[in-house]
């Protein structure tokens, strides 16, 4: 590791390196698993709703212009057919002139009816109805397409499956669609891992799991190896998922052992020491069409990379990740970072005579779970920026 | 359905019923499975880390006070010992005075250690350390209790696990943790929806299973029935589900079977008719301690009923739902809703010369999946106003 990378250059880079959406893996994914996968094909609307005009009264069905005359003094006579027109299918009969069919709400107009008259301005009698008011021609009536229609844009590739999504697809009578295959491995490095005694039980790798997911991944598999390269790199050569995040083994100073592991691919395109802070050791490659992210095994660090490169690199790949709530706050306490640096400052809020402030979180650095935990969420700091000023309106990033 | 009953009565009046997050069943999800849940625990951080003073270097432990007259121009020479620290377990030798020990940065000092020297300002010399720049005491150390502290509040009962909480967890050393368990079940009512001939597939159910999920619900099953209130009733006596929501049955004038079907459930509270638009034929009850939600078969009054009324009711409850993120725009059409009924309008954004404005989507009503897969989210107008007018800032809820 020379020098720090901007992340900018590291998304440019790798995303040339991916090809773009055009090189990710794609897969059949069923109606019920697709929500929060992201579509690999481009969907368009192609029928109608409804189908065809539908009543949304209670009423009857009937010809405008056989109402025309009709009002509170002098009702208009209608006879009266047998059938009630239910939601469900078209009707099969005609309506004929002078002709009235009562219908429910949702029920379609029977062919010959071209409006619809509420129950509340009739009366019925015998075989026939007295309609009180006039209605225009499709008064009362939901014309085909007015829910739905043809030539809609269901999906694009890349756009996120959600509720509405699904259930335009299932209108669509499909009962699958293509997504991405955005599968994820995650390997923890280090022989203090491997070592009951160090005190403490493994817990960032629960943090980068739910993070990966929360993007769209299926975390298959998280695996632990000590400080050696060989044992790294045949895990990172095994498996066919599409992103291999290692946590661990990127600092300088002799304990790289994950960058030579890395290195030893001949990957097409790789960075180590990326502008983020925490994180800056962490290391981006894409060998045979798969990125990995090598990260820091810290909490604050890894999500900080995550946060401030990885999501970035996604979203310019052309996926369209889960978006955070933002909130405007006023900063409690000056926050500094170096510039040419993209800070991950952890904040807490406060209502303070009815404003918001955020107040940020100096307990630590890289490793600290406790300001995570404490944390309502972060500000991004730019790299171009030096970090924000005591009483300057900053954004806030929730968890 | 007599009257409309605003959303904050219903809120009210269920909550009572439920008795709160204490009557809410609880289940043990291994931490795995916990990501999205809502704890039913109080959860305290209960250990230190680092456990012991910790060195944020490469370099040498030593006692500060050796080192006190060390300069550039003048170096302390300390007996090196033979052990290398490495990060893992505590070393169980005791560093003498006028000694150093090597140590990697993670590593723990051993006792008698109270600073790091780094690399850089050393020199080894046979058996020996050459030492340029003094240190004080505890400098290029973590201190216990710097990442992680005893008597942090990791969960709150209500709040939503994520993934810091759940690394948290893990390093409590914890493998599972008490949860609500939120089980839920959806029955679409219709005749319509039993016969293949109504020309179209259901589809709005798929975006209530994917709002229930999202809002923290396992979701169990999903069932059809007809116009039929035994048969409605019959399913929401079944299963052990917290929640039951039916889509359907609930229009006013004689289709509402599924508002007859939960009276004759006898419960504890229930209004039939809530104030909002669309979906104001949407009847919420409380029945055996169980909610039941009964909203329009009509993907936008269902979802206008989850998102204004059924959200806020289990945040109400306690529960830190997800939040939605929301942005600020200019609307460019005016919008309104009758006062008194709780408005959901959804809109698209558009950039217009470097501002957002939003376009509110006129385009049909409960019906309009069209309107839902073409918005980027909604405006929620409050009941006490009348909407807003054209020009006006709103802020947009986010699909």
């Amino acid at each position: 590791m020379r020098k720090l990378h901007p992340v900018s250059e590291v998304i440019e880079g790798a995303v040339a390196a991916l090809g773009g959406l055009d090189r990710l893996p794609v897969e059949e994914a069923p109606l019920r698993l697709a929500a929060g996968r992201y579509s690999a094909e481009h969907v368009v609307s192609s029928r109608k709703l409804p189908p065809y005009p539908k009543s949304v009264v209670d009423g009857y069905a009937v010809r405008a212009e056989d109402v025309l005359p009709a009002s509170p003094s002098s009702p208009v006579k209608l006879r009266l057919r047998e059938e009630l027109v239910r939601p469900g299918p078209k009707p099969a009969f005609q309506l004929g002139s002078g002709e009235a069919a009562r219908i429910e709400t949702g029920g379609y107009l029977p062919d010959g009816a071209d409006a619809a008259v509420p129950v509340e301005d009739t009366v019925e009698r015998g075989g026939s109805v007295l309609i009180y008011r006039r209605v225009a021609r499709w008064e009362n009536v939901s014309m085909p397409g007015e829910e739905y229609d043809e030539g809609i844009t269901i999906l694009e590739r890349g756009w996120r499956i959600d509720g509405r999504r699904l259930a335009a697809l299932a209108l669509e009578e499909r009962e699958s669609v293509k997504v991405y295959a955005l599968k994820a491995r995650v390997l923890n490095v280090g022989d203090e891992l491997l070592r009951e005694s160090a005190g403490f039980p493994p817990y960032t790798h629960l943090l980068v799991e739910e993070w990966l997911r929360w993007a769209g991944f299926q975390v298959e598999e998280t695996r632990f190896a000590g400080d050696d390269p060989e044992a790294i790199a045949s895990w990172l050569r095994g498996g066919d998922a599409w992103l291999s995040v290692v946590m661990g083994g990127t600092s300088m100073g002799g304990h790289d052992y994950t960058v030579k592991a890395i290195e030893s691919l001949s990957p097409r395109f790789m960075v180590h020491g990326v502008a983020v802070q925490p994180g800056k050791t962490a290391c981006i490659a894409v060998a045979q069409d798969r990125l990995v992210a090598a990260i820091s095994g810290l909490p604050v660090a890894a999500l900080s990379t995550l946060e401030l490169a990885l999501k970035p690199l996604l979203e310019r790949l052309g996926l369209e990740l889960p978006r955070r709530p933002r909130v405007k706050a006023r900063l409690a306490r000056r926050v500094t970072v170096k510039t040419g640096l993209a800070g991950f400052a952890r904040v807490r809020l406060e209502k303070r005579g009815g404003e918001l402030w955020a107040v940020p979180l100096m307990v630590g650095g890289s490793g600290s779970l406790k300001s995570l935990v404490a944390a309502h969420g972060y500000i991004a700091v730019p790299e171009e920026s030096e970090g924000f000023d005591e009483g300057e309106e900053v954004e806030v990033t929730l968890f």
